[in-house]
């Protein structure tokens, strides 16, 4: 009964990303440690580029020093 | 000081239900464990039904197939 | 299918207590929101004083203030 | 590589607002852990006020008590 | 950037599989959205089963009414 | 009402560097939004070394590549 949260940026995953992402974990724990699929649990958060940083900076940022 | 964090999917709840969540965890803390309610905190995520996954299908897809 | 986490201070919560919070939590998602208790998922954290802190002090701290 | 989970109510935090507390915990943990900037991720979570509950009652209801 | 958050019950995951869970994760994200793998976080937390619950009991109980 | 989780690996965090980190990000949550210290919750998370991957391998396993 594994409960898994993927935290993502919000920059347009579509359902069906979403959907191989719920697919591909829960398959994952079944193959690696025998978890059942039926009580797998697989939330995704997508956070505004705002409100996520990292190296000190929000993703907002960042992605405007790349350009 | 308890931190409670409830993560359900985004459905409906409504205002005076998510105010009965909050009032009841608080209660229950207090009652089990003797835990003072001023310094309890719950939080409630509503969580998009596309990013929810069980059985390895996102609940938007599960909630098709019962119908 | 709702997920809860209670996050507590390790200070000696018993087997039962924990059970009553499960149950106690499980209950009330279902007569608030209708929601399967098969599928509701109830997990506590148990976190040393050390790593928990209020009012800017950790709660090992703050128990010694007390005394 | 700390990851840092910061949970606000959503009150108008401003772009820049978040942008300091991305920076202040990161620097924080620099000076205090020795903890890599560029491997600091911080996510940033604002939460509706009808969503946080505290004392057992939402915060939404805490506020018009106060007024 | 990805975080993902594993939570299993601790029931004896050697470090191996511990490291496919870690190395299978990362490549999904890098393959479904393209994500780096340099800056892809997963945390595995094992969750003793006297702190799991699922159906209104904890997973300890659960494993002995199966016996 | 702030509520931080901070999560790093466990390596040996003294009690008085955790101390600083709770002290820090109150601080800093009190100076950049105002927030009250005597409901900001800072609770730290120490992970081992086995259960964090970065680059799709446990950290273990990278401070043995950097040796």
């Amino acid at each position: 009964m594994p409960y898994v949260n993927i935290r993502i940026t919000r920059e347009g995953a579509t359902k069906e990303q979403k959907g191989e992402l719920i697919q591909g974990v829960t398959k994952l724990l079944n193959e690696v440690l025998g978890k059942n699929p039926k009580t797998t649990f697989v939330i995704i958060d997508e956070v505004d580029t705002d409100n996520w940083g990292i190296g000190g900076e929000s993703v907002t940022e960042l992605r405007k020093d790349r350009q």
